[in-house]
């Protein structure tokens, strides 16, 4: 048979990242790995009980409905919810009419990709930027143009400085809160100046906010589409990283004009979200108080990023640096820049212990000496015990 | 703000297809409109009380791994019940490894037209064909050309005739059993033909299959894919007819060499299907026989066609034709040349009933004198009802 597939496939994925990932798979399947390689919520932080009540109650008042086809747009209900409670509290004015429920906020970012994205356009993006989002994007032939950071997120500078040279872009894509990878927080004077940027160079921006409300001191700031004037800001959510991962519900936030390209999107390519898990979720919204079950999953990863942040000062050694996010699941280890973090990694695999090397999480891949760690998946002593063999491994190179 | 938006979009959807699309939408929503235009199972034959059981014991045995991410290809238990039961009971010798669970056949359409076209190329499908497929591949800018069917689906020698015509070919599409929107079936000597056409002229067969086990007499056929020789028939399946649509459980069963592509497409454009549904899938799966379920379904959806053909039969004028399908939720009405069925149904619409017409179905839009009625969803009452105003509205034009 003559080989079928499509061209665009030699342009999907990014061996580099395809090779790290496949690094990953190997390390999960190995018996008494340290893992902090994962971006996984600690399962046993799941709402089970109050789960059990939604769906027997789901299901006793509103089984047809909640196993039965649905709109493309999504369950009006939780779209509701979603504007009225969750948008608004980042002081985002707008209605359910601006929200469309996706599979997951990795949807909305193949949607955003396969929206705008011609062969050639820029995307800005940060420098490191998430993976997912870089995979995504990619699919549509792309160039990404990387903006430095700084501890506060990009360099509104270097930010100008890229919008300028690159009179063809298309968005700039950002992670403001806790970022994934770095753990890094975009401050609310550059959120502003973002907005003014995008304006004056007439470009949009992608906001991808999965972490904002995992937030473990002081106050959560206003979205980046809080500032918005002319509908240029899309907003991504999700309540895989504060309820469950595994119901895969997503949601975009845009203009109506903007929307209905993503209803067209979407009723081609899967019809609709699952129906159940949009009612589930609408229903403990309506039960619970989501908040409380924040409150508790942030109480437990804070306590786990003070006592990893304390091994590594213990453990590493002092020509490391790293970060220390205020929320989120990851923090970024930087090391000396004569070190390959998959080198790193190879010899930390050997004592059973993993992450995630950087450069899957540099589109250009021109980054090596650092890696991400998560602080959400592994218990108090594994956390203890991992950091200790990674400070060993990394010792082994002085 | 100039325009942002991909040059892709204007290829996206088909005008044709939207216009029908917005009318079903605005009949759904006017009450108490007989709707014969949607393809909605029964909701009041979904298994409700069994569901209450397998989330509860889904909940109280596995809540942390049903809640949480799971692998792109999908949970293991349910692809062996796929591949054990289900695929091989269609004549078909494969194993886990060979599907990917999807969010509905769906998204499976969309990924096949993705991974398998390039701008130009051509699919083959039946003529007409059905309106999701069409809309999927669309995206990526193929050219269809239709092959005429009889009333056992595509006829061979037409088949023969276009693959001989177009040498860049990609697929076939098909659905060969109860197909949408006809309702007819492709016989085995067909099936067998196909293969063989496709292997002579070097072509994949994409076999999309939701109906299959909704039959009202006699055996089920062998899938197509039972006689693929060379790993060139592509099986697309679903829960969607036969379970619980808002679930959104679909598969595709191909080669492993082709579902690696698969796996990639899943993990960038959504990581992973529903982990609560496909759980709860599998656990129905081993709790219940679904087989009794599709009996019952079968059932009743079989005392609406009859119910519907006989009124047909004393109702429309006898220059109206119509298809007698042995299983699915379909059937296809032909009026005289002279008609057309987008006419009839604003007329149908005053009388507050609704089907869908015949040009959504055709991806060059070149027949007009025909529409799909669904006997799936309507009660009895409503059949009766709905036919006789059908049959004035038709009568009206004699």
């Amino acid at each position: 048979m003559k080989n079928k597939f499509a061209k665009r496939l030699s342009s999907d994925g990014c061996s580099e990242a395809d090779k790290v990932i496949a690094m990953i798979m190997k390390l999960t399947e190995m018996p008494e790995v340290i893992s902090f390689a994962g971006g996984l919520p600690d399962g046993e932080l799941f709402p089970i009980e109050e789960m059990k009540k939604v769906t027997q109650k789901l299901l006793d008042e509103d089984g047809h409905n909640a196993l039965q086809y649905s709109s493309t747009h999504g369950i009006k209900e939780l779209r509701e919810i979603i504007a009225e409670q969750i948008m608004a509290e980042a002081g985002v004015d707008i209605t359910a009419d601006n929200i469309m429920i996706t599979c997951g906020s990795q949807q909305a970012l193949e949607f955003s990709g396969r929206i705008f994205l011609d062969e050639g356009d820029v995307v800005i993006c940060e420098s490191p930027s998430y993976l997912g989002a870089i995979t995504a994007f990619q699919a549509y032939g792309p160039k990404f143009v990387e903006v430095k950071m700084d501890n506060e997120g990009m360099v509104m500078e270097e930010l100008e400085e890229a919008l300028k040279n690159n009179p063809n872009a298309k968005f700039i894509y950002t992670v403001p809160d806790f970022q994934n990878p770095t753990g890094i927080t975009l401050p609310v004077e550059r959120r502003k100046k973002m907005v003014e940027l995008a304006q004056k160079y007439d470009v949009l921006i992608l906001e991808d906010n999965p972490y904002r409300n995992l937030i473990f001191e002081g106050d959560r700031l206003p979205a980046i589409k809080s500032f918005d004037t002319d509908d240029r800001v899309i907003y991504h959510g999700t309540f895989s990283k504060v309820f469950c991962p595994g119901l895969r519900i997503g949601w975009v936030c845009t203009s109506k004009e903007f929307l209905d390209q993503y209803l067209l999107v979407k009723q081609s390519v899967d019809l609709q979200t699952n129906t159940m898990s949009q009612k589930e979720t609408a229903l403990y919204m309506k039960m619970y108080d989501l908040k409380e079950n924040v409150n508790k999953i942030a109480a437990v990863y804070r306590r786990r990023r003070d006592l990893m942040l304390k091994t590594i000062q213990e453990e590493f050694p002092s020509n490391c640096s790293f970060t220390h996010p205020n929320g989120g699941l990851f923090l970024w280890v930087t090391l000396p820049e004569n070190l390959d973090a998959s080198d790193v990694l190879k010899k930390a695999m050997e004592m059973r212990v993993g992450f995630v090397p950087g450069i899957a999480f540099y589109p250009n891949g021109n980054c090596r000496n650092n890696f991400r760690l998560n602080f959400s998946s592994m218990k108090d002593d594994q956390i203890v015990e991992g950091i200790k063999r990674l400070g060993e491994v990394l010792k082994s190179y002085q």
